[in-house]
């Protein structure tokens, strides 16, 4: 076997076999096939796109390129929920504290943010020592204990999917469904995970542009889930907007605070209404929506995820003091309101242009090695739909030491990122 | 500008600026862009295409990467010919005498062989002492001295294409038209012609399958030279059975010195006429096919084509004392005769298998450093159209010390390679 041939063979449009799919994998991973045979590949497959069987072959070839964790003498259910990515998304953060107060064993790895705003890493690290480097000893040990623990260190896990990535990201094949697919669905089964609920979002602010791609990538990832025996569910959402009303990082951790503690907002309650009674059914907690809702209602109402949450940052070491003063968190001291211009009902609240203004502000990074200050970001007053009065506050940009021009650039994209209108508009969450 | 949104500008279909394509070319060159994003904006543009201008653009980037040689101070037309390659094409041997003996100046440029079977310069070194790496210093002399030199001696000529050209033979990038055509084009206008005729060849043996696709890269290399000032003509013929009789290093320069002793083949003669004429329109020395097929066959006639081939021999040191003793020549010492199984006429002559079985007998290289056997190859006693008797030879295996398997592999594609019918078929050589 030629890489060569494999590249033509795919050119052509042809499928592969499931030795092909390892064959191309293995030798890229040793490195006896080369950086540019498997970009010029990565693109014909943008071209030809991969059938149902070859992306899970590409899946489990990602699998079985690295170790794989297994928790299986802890729980027969291992959850674990992933979202394509999107601006205000803090779910993960409310979520696993629901989900291990009713029961639901959880091993989360999760990475840092590159782009607008930080990752569910960098996010957790803004609650005062709080420390994501667990061992893979100190990981398991915590997932025994609490339920739960969440982790940045990851171990050998996909090291091809690692790969192929950087690759993918230079050579412009980020945006075929399959490669996503494999991507996502490898880190997962990877992870240990047995039953995986994923939020694939779109609009502006995701890197899905519409809802019919997302369905489309979904329903894909469900198929490979089933052939390759996992259980997979996943929820199409919006991210025409952001989610909930934070964005930059302490802002969003203290909205999902306030969130557990009864604070539920609409559009953030019905995704995690979404994604939890999806995991409950998988693990056979419910096995219909309202009862779901109900148990999930219930340890929020009564305190006992709250509770999980303290114990989770309790255990890896963050002061959990800050679940009652929000003053221990590093929120930008520095704060300008955007107003409205004109009444009537916001129509438009572009999460891209938001996230381009929360990232000016310091919320983000461009390179790895950049840092991140946990206090920029903004909060949103209205959400689409609501109705404003001239001169109210659409939303607060929240910053700490930034120079003037980028201040400005921030701005200018605050202003640029809603619309108001006379007429209600609707919008739609869960597609 | 950044190498990964040129990749998705292309992917998504759109031309480039010749500013864009530039910027390409130049960071490639200079290391800036990397082998894998190359071949993943290569993958691209077979898929997507470029325009006609931006394959002129990428052709003068391709001239513009490195040294243009120039002999406007020698002649005003310096005339240049080109064939995408084939099998038994000694065409390039029998021209240029008869050009310069017409008073035409050529300055060629030629490459040794990969695959089949030798290069011309592989062809022309099987006359013995006959020297091809002429300095640039002799290479111009030559030229001035007899109007005509030919050297495997390639100056910094178009490095992009070089270093492109690798990535492409291993990334399964080779058979899209522009590429093909920059390739092709950016070499001879680098290399001072201004006058150039290329010899696109479709069929079994060229790596072009139809007639159609070989017309479509020629009107793309004429509108080529048109946007970028060169006098292009362009001959789309048939390499569907191996040009003239003789396949092989030695055996093919026996042929050609035949030829210009007035054994004029006739598809050789054909080709060689159609060539021939239209380099002479473009020089202005006839205006019209039947007045250069007069001065052509007049220099062949009278022998000055072959004193001029004499004088090139002569000026690059080989033993010009083999145009009369053949027995000069390292022509193989076994000979297997393929006989025909039936009667009738040729109906088939596969080039490719004809080429395969010439390579086994050592004719050909695999790589770089594989050396040649000069006097291997295989003599064609009959071609499409032919009539033959049962028992009567097709065609004769020439070689010297080749293994038992690798003979009977030969002779097996020998075998192969014809067919016979009742019927008298009609071959087209010219499309």
């Amino acid at each position: 076997m030629r890489a060569v041939d494999l590249i033509q063979k795919k050119k052509e449009g042809y499928a592969h076999t499931k030795d092909e799919i390892y064959f191309l994998v293995e030798n890229f991973v040793n490195g006896n096939i080369e950086d540019y045979q498997m970009s010029a590949w990565l693109m014909a497959v943008c071209f030809q796109g991969l059938t149902d069987e070859e992306t899970a072959y590409l899946t489990s070839a990602f699998v079985d390129s690295g170790d794989v964790l297994d928790f299986s003498d802890i729980s027969p259910y291992i959850a674990d929920k992933h979202s394509t990515g999107g601006v205000g998304d803090k779910v993960t953060i409310i979520l696993i504290p629901i989900l291990a107060s009713l029961g639901v064993y959880t091993a989360k790895l999760s990475g840092r943010g590159l782009g607008f705003t930080g990752g569910t890493i960098d996010k957790l690290e803004s609650i005062p020592n709080f420390r994501c480097e667990l061992s893979p000893d100190e990981f398991r040990k915590q997932i025994k204990d609490i339920k739960v623990a969440i982790s940045s260190q990851s171990p050998n896990l996909t090291p091809a999917d690692g790969k192929i990535y950087a690759l993918r990201d230079v050579t412009a094949t980020v945006d075929n469904k399959s490669l996503i697919c494999a991507s996502v669905v490898s880190k997962k089964i990877a992870s240990g995970a047995t039953s995986i609920v994923l939020d694939v979002k779109y609009g502006s602010g995701a890197f899905i542009k519409t809802p019919e791609k997302a369905r489309e990538l979904g329903d894909l990832m469900i198929k490979t889930g089933k052939l390759l025996n996992r259980n997979i569910d996943v929820v199409v959402s919006s991210m025409e907007q952001p989610l909930g009303c934070a964005i930059g990082n302490s802002l969003e951790i203290i909205e999902s605070i306030e969130f557990l503690k009864g604070n539920k907002k609409s559009d953030l309650y019905e995704i995690v209404l979404e994604l939890a009674s999806k995991t409950l059914f998988n693990c056979k907690l419910a096995d219909e929506y309202n009862k779901a809702k109900a148990i999930i209602d219930e340890v929020i109402d009564n305190g006992s995820a709250l509770d999980k949450l303290k114990q989770i940052i309790s255990a890896q070491g963050g002061d959990v003091r800050c679940i009652d003063d929000y003053s221990l968190f590093n929120v930008g001291k520095n704060q300008i309101e955007i107003v409205a211009e004109d009444s009537g009902y916001i129509s438009k609240l572009d999460a891209l242009d938001i996230a381009y203004s929360a990232k000016l502000l310091g919320a983000g990074r461009d390179k790895k090695s950049d840092s991140i200050d946990f206090g920029a970001g903004i909060h949103l007053n209205k959400k689409i739909g609501d109705s404003i009065q001239k001169g109210e506050p659409v939303m607060t940009l929240f910053y700490n030491n930034v120079d003037e021009n980028r201040i400005n650039d921030s701005k200018n994209y605050a202003y640029k990122s809603f619309e108001i209108s006379q007429n209600r508009v609707e919008s739609r969450l869960i597609y």
